[in-house]
């Protein structure tokens, strides 16, 4: 049975794990810090950068293993909020989206598909958590479906109890304010098995595994 | 530069790495307990079992990747000693060899090269380490090349100072008896940045990368 995975998701000892809000300028909404410590390099393997193989890349090196899709929010895709508007905005990543598969970006507005040579291609798909991960799983074939989000989509996932796995990265950071993972969720720890580990630089990975 | 990278190698509390006495019956020479806790599956990808991704599945999954080539002692490839017998002995790993790239195999006895349809092929070398290194550089064309062990062999290289990475698994038991991993060696400390993680379950992951 495909997997739904999270990785690499950052979240501040306040629970949060984006700004409050999205710009051009900033797309991590003012939550920049979260990313202080991660190396985006080695997403597709830890002998994509000529870097030390540390804990925090192997880990990071997840990320790609066996992925056939990605579902994210509408606000990882771009800044925009409401109708689309014909600006030729073709995601934050320039001529080559990091995915190399079919990507469903939530959203209630229609688009039409944009796709790159690389193999990424985003598709705007409106409809509930279930629905979607049946048209990514579907699009996947057989490998598992990354939940790529922000913290909003994936918390939405979590409470429709349709997370298998999540690697979360809880960085000694404060942000005061921003998206909360958590918020309105309670008890997730006892759907999950979790395992936890402190990388030297004071990075704590958590790998929350489904209970079978 | 690419690198050369040593892989799950487990060591007992007492420095062995492998029994003293392999045959048929007992590939790891009576030390089987080192890897009562590996789960072997996700050499290629935490995706290849449909098991729960834990921290020790997800750093096994470093070894394939970006690696072009293996070198590996004789005793790994099989039990004979002296010349090589007329036995058609092919491997420990039947018809599907996990390696899938060129695998240099070091013995001063002369051997014809093995290939099997997976892309692994046996090809069985004599020479130093600098020389066989040499070899297998050219054979990977570019990726990294991973020293498969045993131990006995990696003690070599990294007494020549060829090793630029280890991910050593430090398990919980005692053997008494066995090859030693750190037999003759000494400060290697030195010349390595270590980081050393615990699992749930006792192993202890050290990532040893070479200064620089």
């Amino acid at each position: 049975m495909p997997r739904t995975r999270v990785h690499n998701l950052n979240i501040s000892l306040d629970g949060y794990a984006a700004g409050e809000q999205v710009t051009l300028d900033a797309p991590i909404g003012g939550a920049e810090g979260l990313f202080g410590w991660f190396d985006g390099r080695v997403i597709h393997g830890v002998d994509k950068a000529d870097a030390p193989i540390t804990l925090d890349r192997a880990l990071i090196s997840l990320w790609g293993q066996g992925v056939g899709a990605e579902i994210m929010g509408r606000r990882k895709f771009g800044p925009q909020v409401g109708e689309w508007p014909d600006d030729g905005w073709r995601g934050w990543w320039g001529d080559e989206p990091p995915f190399h598969t079919p990507v469903f970006v939530m959203t209630h507005h229609p688009h039409p598909q944009i796709d790159f040579p690389n193999g990424t291609s985003f598709r705007f798909v409106d409809g509930s958590p279930q629905e979607v991960l049946r048209l990514a799983r579907e699009a996947a074939g057989g490998p598992d479906v990354r939940l790529g989000g922000g913290p909003s989509t994936v918390r939405q996932f979590l409470q429709a109890d349709l997370v298998d796995f999540m690697h979360l990265t809880v960085v000694p950071i404060t942000l005061g304010r921003g998206v909360s993972l958590w918020d309105g969720t309670r008890d997730l720890q006892d759907r999950f098995s979790i395992e936890s580990v402190t990388a030297p630089n004071g990075v704590t990975h958590q790998l929350w595994n489904r209970k079978v």
